[in-house]
């Protein structure tokens, strides 16, 4: 006898990050009672996505073609490329800024520990598109943890064995965060960092 | 040209409910990276449950068979009938008591000016239940609000009208809670209904 249809729909929704067992319930009642079309269009969203979705061969974002959308468009500069460990952080950078040049994703961070070396995050394919793309500047946007800075440096070693310029996001306090509510260590390298103002 | 998977997926996530734009990409981003078998698995649940679950014939609680669980077990009882607004009510009591009767489905309350009428209800199908089944008792767990008041009350008349026994879920403070914060209306209703205690 095969599984009850509800039960497996109640247990498999909490494969989503952040489901429980109520929030599972939740879902599929609401989904059941009033919504069975988007239930329908969600599940064809979900199988098409986890069969068509892989990595961009240019930049490793996820795509479902060959070239993701940002490599594949001829608008955006070839000569910055800007470095982020996840896609989630590509749709966050173009969520919130102008940036118009490349992407390349590593999938990670370099954590020897745990067995990811420069070969698990295509640091090879970056430093063939380091040798054969006119790049001029390299955006480092790793995370700001020790595994994310570690993997900065690498890079920076990379870059400059190229003569490709690097820059680093700026850090420091939050935009319309309270001091009193920032945390210790980026208070300190706000302190540390401090900028002249200008007349 | 067809949709982006991903757009597609992050935009179709957001039909369940309390998903907006960052849990979506928050889920899409982790099925996509770390979990692509519970991703297809969940497709597959979600197509199956959306095609296949419909109304249980005699509870209306929702199945994949012609009857539910609950309904087409003969250990159950069929002098006790339970009557609850949803099915989510149906999961709740399953899983907080040892109620070994059957249920009845109202799939929403008594709302004439939302046009939703006893018919809207099934309480036709209650009605012809309660003249052709041994029931001894219908246990009221319609919530607690006006509408299901109002319903409460309907379902009283229908069970005095076939000469059949009526209970209520019992009202007052929720157990483990601080009189201190619970709502004034609950307080003065359990003030109101203290009971004497035997020795």
């Amino acid at each position: 006898m095969s599984r009850d249809p509800l039960e497996e729909l109640l247990e498999t929704l909490r494969c989503l990050p952040g489901v429980g067992a109520r929030t599972s319930q939740r879902m599929a009642m609401h989904l059941l009672e009033r919504d069975r079309q988007g239930g329908r269009r969600l599940a064809d969203a979900l199988a098409t996505a986890m069969r068509d979705i892989r990595r961009c061969q240019r930049c490793r974002n996820f795509t479902a073609d060959e070239l993701c959308r940002v490599c594949s468009n001829p608008q955006r500069s070839d000569n910055i490329v800007c470095v982020v460990e996840s896609p989630a952080d590509v749709l966050a950078i173009e969520a919130a800024t102008g940036f118009q040049g490349r992407y390349f994703v590593l999938l990670g961070r370099l954590s020897p520990l745990d067995g990811i070396g420069p070969e698990e995050l295509g640091l090879d394919l970056l430093e063939r598109r380091l040798g054969n793309e006119p790049i001029e500047e390299l955006i480092i946007a790793t995370n700001t943890t020790v595994e994310g800075e570690a993997t900065a440096y690498y890079l920076q070693e990379m870059a400059k064995r190229h003569g490709v310029g690097i820059s680093r996001l700026a850090q420091g306090v939050p935009l319309g965060g309270e001091l009193e509510h920032t945390d210790r260590s980026t208070l300190a390298h706000a302190f540390a960092s401090r900028l002249p103002l200008r007349d």
